[in-house]
Order: structure tokens, then C-alpha cells, then sequence
């Protein structure tokens, strides 16, 4: 288990579906900053199940509670817990599943890993084990909106074979994408999108999705380069994210199917420093942000757990017929949208603070 | 800058392309393995430059040195250190463009983020840095094959439009992805991949391609998660290689579009061992191997440095008209083949390493 | 702030002396461990203050809660998460010195390091701190001693300059150790010391003292030479201690004036392995477990906090008298030995988890 | 083996005495750095045996060579591999005694812990790999004394029973410490010393000694409680060193016989700041740097090889005499200078960046 990521701006996350809670220590953020829970309930609550018809009945107030780090609204500098209660806890609705490992689940790996596993709703590996990570993003957030300006948005851009199309990275607001319960900012699209969804979710079935992210107001030089490149970093946050199975930045896949001459972006000189003309870099050359708008994107796969009947087998080969009874979201990524920014949000801040002691020295 | 990779099996790579050399040290190698400068060899052999007519004219012999950690040819536990020269030379190929950045190079953000960069040949963005990355992969390789029977297996899947079909990533041999020089195993589509580039190599064009990967016999129980999940320190490290812009695991992006219902895997008895009938997770669920092939997608944009002529802009930003006359490769992807193996590698050793210790407790 | 420790048992602490609680992540124990609340109280119990009249007078239950990371009394090998409580909050205690930084205390560097600090109490330099690495340290004494049947005893060896004798590092055990309140478990000597803290106490005055540690039954092959040897890794963990000055292994400083010719620990066999007839190695030779007991001391300095009057500066320099009225422990050393023992775990848990994985190798 | 240190000036070495070289990677150096050859030879050169008479009469020219991160003489901020080959290789010397594990020294312990050893020289225990430490140590200097204008000064104290006095920490120059081939700047003391020492070279016996450094102009701020405050990572620092036992700060072992109302370090206003008009604290508070000198000492044991006849024990157990031949040290602590001084460096320069991005956010 790994379980802590960053170098300076570090987080520690624990808790899994079923315990008492699950929280986050926060490690080296800069002292000073205003916050308080109200600055990182914002994002839990747009994580949290129960938000509409489009996601899961299981409801959790999700309220968080700052233990340490603070004092008179201020940052200290010394690490910051956060910890959310569990409350709505029916493992019963779990019990019946519990010799068949869940297909597509982490019941199987769980077992033979750690030879041991949660009894029920997937321990560590629920999706209630992200609440430390938006709780840590909220944080980041912050800090990278008050020093450079920074601003992360996040939408949905496809749900199963549903497409959007019109959205513009450059001017899309948290608050537009937050209009449509689908999060897609592309208000005829979201309808189609909605409609797919409730149908989804009355034949015990799911679907995956496509979420795009982009990342305004970075300054140019953070990445690490060689094996901490931005885009790594990006990469391994994102696919550290519950259901997620693929990343790509900038012209990503499509980008491997052009010409040289048509995906190289040719500098030019704009807004007072030098920039490029199109962007199939995505923000990021040679691991590093250039200064434009960072652009990637993240796929994520139907959600395992469906009502529907499945043969499969039980951890000793014995086949059998699972129906899952237990609450789920039909699809993700309505609900993945403050995960994602958040992971950005922490990858973000700790290159931030990486280059920021670099370039005290010259 | 952090060109240090894994925590039990630590890699620290080092040199760019114009100064006296490259390499890396590997901390952590399990004692008492037999290693000799061959074994490492093969794979550099893979990867540098001239090695037939689809890749760049620049000839490097890259003889790689080991200069500590054995003794009569076993490894000690120690750090083991692994040096090639540089040879070839010819900063003057680069020396008239130095004041105009490269299009989607490293050129414009090394500048900004060190205040300085290496004059010629791109530094440490030189795709001849990857050449510890493979040093230490091959290592890695010999380990993985010894204790668990692990095979890694990488080969072309596309080039820009050109896209293979009918290869069986159960049953794919490096010699039989070695036969082509495009190092596509589907013949037929080989000698289309073949055409494209030598016709853009004319032209001074690039282009693209897609690298697919297969980790055969990989035992269950490895990643760790959450921020090290499998997946996700695969992300970062295929991230982490030049020119790349997508990682993708199992079913991807694609899978995104389908209904849970298809998508799961189910399990079943086969083998001896609890597998699933289906492998739309790629060998990884919840983060942890679950025992199928681990099969993962990398996408690469076209080459940067093309001879075409680029109307670009100074970093003060007077619009001048590059034209590179360096010596470059078309399209990186069958040169990348190597280097895809060798990141692998490094994750999953470093995976086996840590799932050890654990299984030792209980 | 860098509140994390190890590399595969990886504590994470936070908490300060007056906000809601102190406590720890624990990332990467061992799964199947049988573990309850009693098991961490216990070593907790003999950390708090008010235990006796020896100690300050600041009394807290210290109430450990699981938070996560356990399911029917076993570790899942997630997270761990242990909570205390903070409960006697008399921050009026401490407010009236605020401007003035107390000697020999933190409140200087943490102002100037952080540019702000918490108002009272000694926030992250408080001892309460110490809570969140004594309940880590329980958990993985109980996994060493399962596992290896490693013992973990610490005592006092001197308080001032009153010098216990005649204490047999081999066979103390906890129990003789808690005997005495002083936790000397020379008898005749803990007398003299209980009189003299108890005077001092009376005075306003405090004094040091040294804590001596033996671990016993280490497997041979513990430390990772070069930066991380054994007695490195003790030392940094000792000195992380509050109040700690000095650490020295096996004949540490008195050593240096030694020959080598009666320095050396020479061969022989015994208990059916290779020993040594001496240790003046301290257990650990080239920076590795050798089995033989693994003896160090640790020198602390006299509380900072006293009653009597201090002549003294405030931040801007202006002389005042500083007549401090908090609770206070007039000497530390006898509240220390849990923490002593419980670094000590973290270093060899962590350890013996790396080697265990290199054997697996060979 | 963990051979890497520091966090964002991360240095990692290889090599052993019997080996094609030895070195180090330094990933994080800050960029823009005017670095030579020069500048790191003069620290190896103050290392290397064979200086005197009072060392090993094994001579070795350790010329340092750059490999990588410099350009134009100037830091590129990519990894700096600095490389010394090995010359003097007799292995011979060694050759008879390798079937029985030299007392106090490591050949035991790393055929325990690796299962294979080095069959001569010590392997990764020899004294010879302090070189990447002090090649890397160099570097840091030269950033911390640019940037800061830190000092870092370090001299013997003591050899074997002879004690210095009269050395002010505040004043002494490594200028001073080298006139003396004993490295003691007290001249009357020094002869002492040299004398003894030459006695033990013809005895064939050996002695330990005791190191006290200083750090001037330190800023404050650095250091990174709790488990990395700046003494518990000096502590570390010297423990790795070979043959090193103890260390203390300010105070030390001292200390702790004295009151708190002696011990206590008052504040004054001095040289407009805050400091302290006693520097018992050795000139770090709370885990963080108070501004005035940082004082510590480290004890040496006496060196392990020994000429005199030994009745010790063969890996199975059986009485054999050994008698080494091979050169050795009479007593180290004159070349553990800079070694000393170079730990420090790494220490210094890596919490001053840390503490230099914390800086940047308020």
C-alpha cells in the first residue's frame, strides 16, 4: 500500500468504505494560508454520492473536520489533518457477495495481495477512499489560486458513445459545468447524456466516460524531468483515480496518427511572451509547462458493480450467478470531475514548489 | 530535475547528448545474479540510432561498461554502475538554431525553468538519455525472468495512419518483433510502415506511431496502491519516455464507450488458478496484477525535428524560418520498442520487490 | 515540516499541543496482524504526562482510537490510523510569554521558519507530538517481537549527574524498568534521582539525562549501508526526539579513546551462529545488524521550561524577565523511554522490511 | 543498500575499492552553478590516503572527472556524475584472509545480509566510497557559500586519550586545521598526536579520535521537524560515515548532567538580530537552525585493521589468528575531515532548498 504521494506538498490518505472514516494528513503545506472547512467542503461535496438521480442512492453528509494545522484560520505550516466521518454504514447490503469475488473488482487482488480483505464494499479500494484525495486538492487549490493565479476545471466529455462538442477550454467555469448533473457543459449533449444514464440505471447496467481537464494560469517550468516529467506526474495521478484506464495529454492518441508538420507547435510571440500558435503540446514540452493551457484527458471504464445477473466464479472455481443488490452510480464521471482536479491540483502544487526552490538560487 | 525511478530497485540516471557520456546506478539489485556487460548490451543495441534505414543516420556504438556492483560476473547487492560514452559528436549540426527554440522541443522550457540550457543536441531531452532507462531495464528484465518467468514484450502497432492487425500478444517473441525492421510483426502491414517512413524521411516529415506492450507471467499481488497502483506508476513511466503524449491500459479509451455488462471480466478456473474468461483490465484490477497478461498502449507524436522549414519565433519573439539540418529519425516508435520494455521492467521489479517483503510476513 | 518517517513501514504524524487532536498513519503494516487499541495504549500510558509525581502535573487520558486499517481485530495491510484526543486545553497557561520566545525553546525558529506559529504550548515542538510516533512504535514492536521475538528495552541510566550502575542490558525488561517511578531500575540509585527531580521540581529547576536502549534477538543483515545503516538511521530517529542532544552505538564516544587492539570485537562461535566475545560494536558492524544485542544511549538536555526567572529578549530585542507558570516536567527522561523504544521500532521494523524482500532473492 | 541522500539535492554513489572506479550522481543541483574540477579535487585531495605519514601508505591520485551536468563550465540543473577511477588495485594483500571475517568490520555482516561479498577490500565498507560523498559534499559547498556565505570548518579534538583546547569554533579556518598534519589546530596538542600516532603505526596498532565541526552564517530557518529535524539528519549524516560511533549537538552528553536554569541559551540582541548569549543549543532550536554557529562532534573508534596478531573466529566457527598485512590508517579521524565537512554540505545545502520554497509563498 501506497497510500502517500508528493515531495514537498505531501498527502497521506487512510480509511476505507467501512471503518470509522477516512481522512488525509497534508504535509508540507506553505504556513500562512487562510482556510477553513468550508474552503474543502466546496469539493466534497460535488465528490459525494447522493448529489442527484444521475449517481448513487447512498447518501453521506461527508462533512470535514480540520484536526491540526491551523490556528485562527491559518495554515501553520505544520501538517494538516482532515478527517471525515463515515455514517451511512449498511454492510449487510455487501454480505451476500462476500465468497464471490466481484468481477472487475478488487475483491480477487485485494485477497491474494495483502492474503486478507475488507468483509465488504471493497475497502481501500471503494471510491469513498478519494475523499482524502479531494480534501488534499481543495487545499492545493487554494494555495495555487492565491500565488499564480491558477485555475483547474474539469468536465465530462463523453458518456459511453455520447459525445460533446463546443466546449472551450480556455473559458470554461467550474460553475457551467456544475449546471448540467450529467457535468457536461454542452447542454444538448447533457440532456442525451442524462437520458443514457437513467436508462442505465433501470436496467441494472453502467457505462464508462471520458473526462477532460484543463489547467489555466500555470507558469512556465514546472515538471521534473526525467522521470518526473508534468506529464508523468499527470499520468500516475490520474490513473491512480478509482476506474480510470487511460490518459492522454494534449493530441494524446490522435497526435501518433499526424505529421510531423502539422503537430508542431510554432512559437509565436502573444500576451507579452513567447507562446505557440496551436496547442497539440498540451502545455507541456519535454516534461516541462510551457505556459499554455494544460489540456489532458481521462478514461474511465463502466462501472463494475451492476444489478444485472453474472457467471462467474468464487475464489475456488466454483461458477456461479452474482446480482449485485448494493447502491451504485450507473457512471463515474459526473462524480470523478473534483477527483481529477484535485489529483492535478496536488501534481500541480508540489512541481510548484519544487521550481519555486530552484529558481531562488538564480 | 529528478532522474531517480523506484524505491527498493532505485535508478539514477545521468549525462546528455554532447557531454562525456551517459548512464546510471542502479541501487537495490538483488545480490548474487549472474550480469555481464552482454547482457545489458542486447537491448542498447535495440535502441540506439543507424541501426537500419528508417532511423536517424547519427551512429553512436553505445558499449556500455559496467563499473561497479560485481564481482566474477554476480552481482553484490551494491549500486551497480552502468556507463556508455559518447562518440559521436557534431554540435555544429545544432549550432545555428540555438537562438530560436525548437518547435515542441525542450529547447524553449529547459531555458526557462534552469536559466540555462545545454547549447546543442538537446541536452537532457535528448532521446539518447534513455539509454540508463535501458541499461537498467535489461538489468531488471534478467531479474524478472529468473525469479517469476516474467517476459515483456513490446512491439509497433501502428505508424501515424498505419495500423497493424492479427498479432497475439500471448504468443509475440522479441524475435519475431525483431524480424522487420519497422519492428511491426504483421508483415504485410510492416512493409506499408516501411514505405510511409522512407518516403517522409525523404520529405523531411515525421510522423507518429502506437507501441503495444505484453508482460506475460507477471504473478498476482503487484501494485501498490493508491497513488502506486500498477497502472499508474506504468502511466508515469511510459510518460516519462520522449515524445510521448497516451498510456492506456486493458480496454482504454475504447473501453470508455462500452456498457459495464460487456465489460467486465468474468472469472473463471483456468490454469489451475482463479483467471477471468475476458481481459478488458489488462492484467490489473484495483491496481494490482490479478495474473492475465498485463497489456498497456503507448502513443507517440511525430518527431519534432523535421527539415522541413518552420516559420517560427526567437524567444524574443522575431518570426524567423527554421530549417533543422541535424540528422533525426522519421518516426521514434520502433527505436521506443526498447525503451517501453526497459520502464516496464523498472516498475514491475520495483512492484515484486516491495509485494516480497510483504508476502514474507504472513 | 517533514512529519514522515520510513520507507516500507511509513509513519505520517500531525497534531500540535492545543488544536483537536494528535496522531498517526501508519502505511504499509503488515496485513493479518492481530491488533486492538490495548496493544497501543499500553506504551501511551507510559508516555503521558501526570503519571506520577515525578512528571508535570498536565494530565490526559490519551485515549488511542483505530481509526482505519483493521477489521475483526486484524490489520488489512491499509492504513492504519490511530487518533488521540487532546482534552486538558488551558491555553491561558501559555499566554502571557507569547512575545517573548522561551529560551532554549522552538518559538523562535518556528516564527522565523514559518512566519507565524501556534500562540500556545509549543505547537508542533510540543511533547504531545511524541503521541502519534509512541502509537506507531506499538504497532510495530508487536509485529518485530511476532515475527522475530525482538525485545525492545529502554531505562534510564542517568538523570543530572546522578549515574546508575550494575544494569544488565542483556535481561531488563520492561517491567523492572516501570518499578520505579524514575524508571531507573538501578534501585539505590533511582532513589537519589527521585530526590533529586523532586527538589528540583520544588526549585522551579530541571536537569537532563541519558536513556540507554538494548535491542535484543535482531536478525543479522538489518541496515542499508551507505546513508541508511543501521546506527545512521537510530541516530536520526534519536535525535528527532525532543530535547534529545547526543546518541552514541555500542562504545560510541569513550570508544574513541580506545586501541584498536582492545576495541575489536573478536570472533567466536557461540549459541550455534558467529558472535563476537565483545561488543563494542553496539550490535551493528558496517552499518548492519550483526546479532548481537544492539546497545545505544541517547543524551537529553534539561527541560527548557523552568519557574525561575529567565533575563531574556523578545522577538524585537527588548530585555524582560521571563517567570514561566506552565506545567512541566522538571526532567524528561523518564517519560522519554517510550519514545526511545518506539523510534527504535520504527528503524527496525522498516529494516528488517527491506531485508526480508532481498532475501526473497536468493 | 540505500545509497542515495537528500530530498532536492540528492546525491547517489557507487563504487567499491576493488572495482573499474568509484563516484556519484548528484540529481538537483541548482543551475547557473561556475563548477570546475578544481573545485572538487581540493576535498578529495584532503581525503585521499597516502598525504602524511600519519596515513595509510596506499597511494591513490582520485582525479575527480565531470561526466555530465556542466557545460561551458556552468551547471546545466541536470545530474552532475562525478567519477574517480580506481588506480592501486592489490588485491593480494587481501587475499589471504578472506575466509575469515576481519573483526569489527563489515566483511561478516555483508555476507550475512547479501549472501556474496567483495572478496577483498571491504567492498562497499571500504573508506574508498566516502569519495562520492566528498566530491558531491564539494558542490554543496560551493552552492551554500555563493548563496549564504556558510562555512563549514571541521577539525580533530581528540585522538585516542590526547584532547585539544583552546580551538574557537567562531574563528578557525580549514587553513589552520591543514597546517597541522594531524588536523588539529592546537600545535602543541598536534605534536602530541602525531607523535602517538606514528608510535601505533609501528606497534601495528590503532586509535580512534573525535571530530567537532562547525557551520558559520547559517541562515535560520533550516531544518525540517519533526523526523528530519537538521540535528537528527546531521546525526544520520555522520553515523554514516565508516567507523563513526557518537554525536552529539551543542551541548551533547554534557548537557545532560547540567540545570535547565544553566543550560538554558538566553536571548540578546546581537549584531541586529535575535540571537543567544550561550550557544548550549549548538545553534539549533526545535529541530531548526537558530542563526548562531551549529556545533557538533563525532566520535571515531579506532580503526579496525590492526597488524597486531588476533584470536578471532572463521564463518564456521573455527579459532584461527589473523594477522592483516594490507595497509591501513592508524587512526582515521585526520581524513574524516572532509568527510565531516561534506555530510554537512549534503545536510545544509538540501534543507536550504526546502526551506527556500517554503519561503517563496509568504
Amino acid at each position: 500500500m501506497s497510500s502517500s504521494f508528493g515531495t514537498l506538498y505531501k498527502v497521506s490518505t487512510y480509511g476505507e468504505s467501512h471503518c470509522k472514516g477516512v481522512g488525509v494528513v497534508i504535509d508540507g503545506c506553505p504556513p500562512g494560508l487562510e482556510l477553513s472547512e468550508a474552503d474543502i467542503q466546496r469539493q466534497l461535496d460535488r465528490r459525494r454520492p447522493g448529489q442527484n438521480v444521475l449517481t448513487t442512492d447512498r447518501k453521506e453528509a461527508d462533512q470535514v473536520m480540520i484536526l491540526s494545522g491551523t490556528e485562527n484560520g491559518k495554515t501553520l505550516g505544520t501538517p494538516i489533518a482532515l478527517h471525515v466521518n463515515n455514517r451511512d454504514q449498511r454492510p449487510g447490503d455487501y454480505g451476500d457477495i462476500s465468497d464471490l469475488p466481484r468481477p472487475s473488482h478488487a475483491d480477487f487482488t485485494y485477497q491474494m495481495k495483502y492474503g486478507i480483505r475488507a468483509s465488504s464494499g471493497g475497502g481501500r479500494a471503494s471510491a469513498r477512499e478519494t475523499i482524502g484525495t479531494v480534501a488534499a486538492g481543495a487545499v492545493a487549490m487554494k494555495v495555487l489560486k492565491k500565488k499564480y493565479g491558477i485555475e483547474i476545471v474539469a468536465w465530462v466529455e463523453s458518456v459511453g458513445p455520447i459525445q460533446a462538442s463546443g466546449i472551450n477550454p480556455d473559458t470554461i467555469s467550474r460553475e457551467e459545468v456544475d449546471k448540467q448533473i450529467s457535468r457536461c457543459p454542452d447542454q444538448i449533449t447533457a440532456a442525451e447524456m442524462e437520458k443514457f444514464i437513467t436508462e442505465l440505471k433501470e436496467r441494472g447496467d453502467s457505462t464508462g466516460g471520458i473526462v477532460t481537464c484543463c489547467i489555466r494560469n500555470s507558469p512556465v517550468g514546472l515538471g521534473e524531468p526525467i522521470y518526473e516529467k508534468l506529464e508523468a506526474k499527470l499520468a500516475q495521478a490520474m490513473l491512480a483515480i478509482p476506474a480510470s484506464k487511460g490518459f492522454e495529454i494534449g493530441s494524446g492518441f490522435a497526435g501518433s496518427r499526424q505529421l510531423g508538420s502539422e503537430h508542431n507547435d510554432l512559437f509565436i510571440w502573444k500576451d507579452n511572451r513567447l507562446g505557440t500558435s496551436t496547442n497539440n503540446s498540451g502545455g507541456i514540452q519535454g516534461g516541462i509547462s510551457n505556459g499554455e493551457p494544460i489540456l489532458f484527458r481521462v478514461a474511465f471504464k463502466p462501472t463494475a458493480t451492476i444489478s444485472l445477473p453474472q457467471e462467474t466464479a468464487t475464489f475456488t472455481g466454483k461458477t456461479e450467478t452474482m446480482q449485485a443488490k448494493g447502491r451504485h452510480d450507473p457512471c463515474v464521471v459526473s462524480r470523478a470531475i473534483p477527483i481529477v482536479e484535485s489529483m492535478a491540483a496536488l501534481v500541480l502544487l508540489d512541481m510548484a514548489m519544487r521550481q519555486e526552490s530552484r529558481k531562488s538560487f538564480f
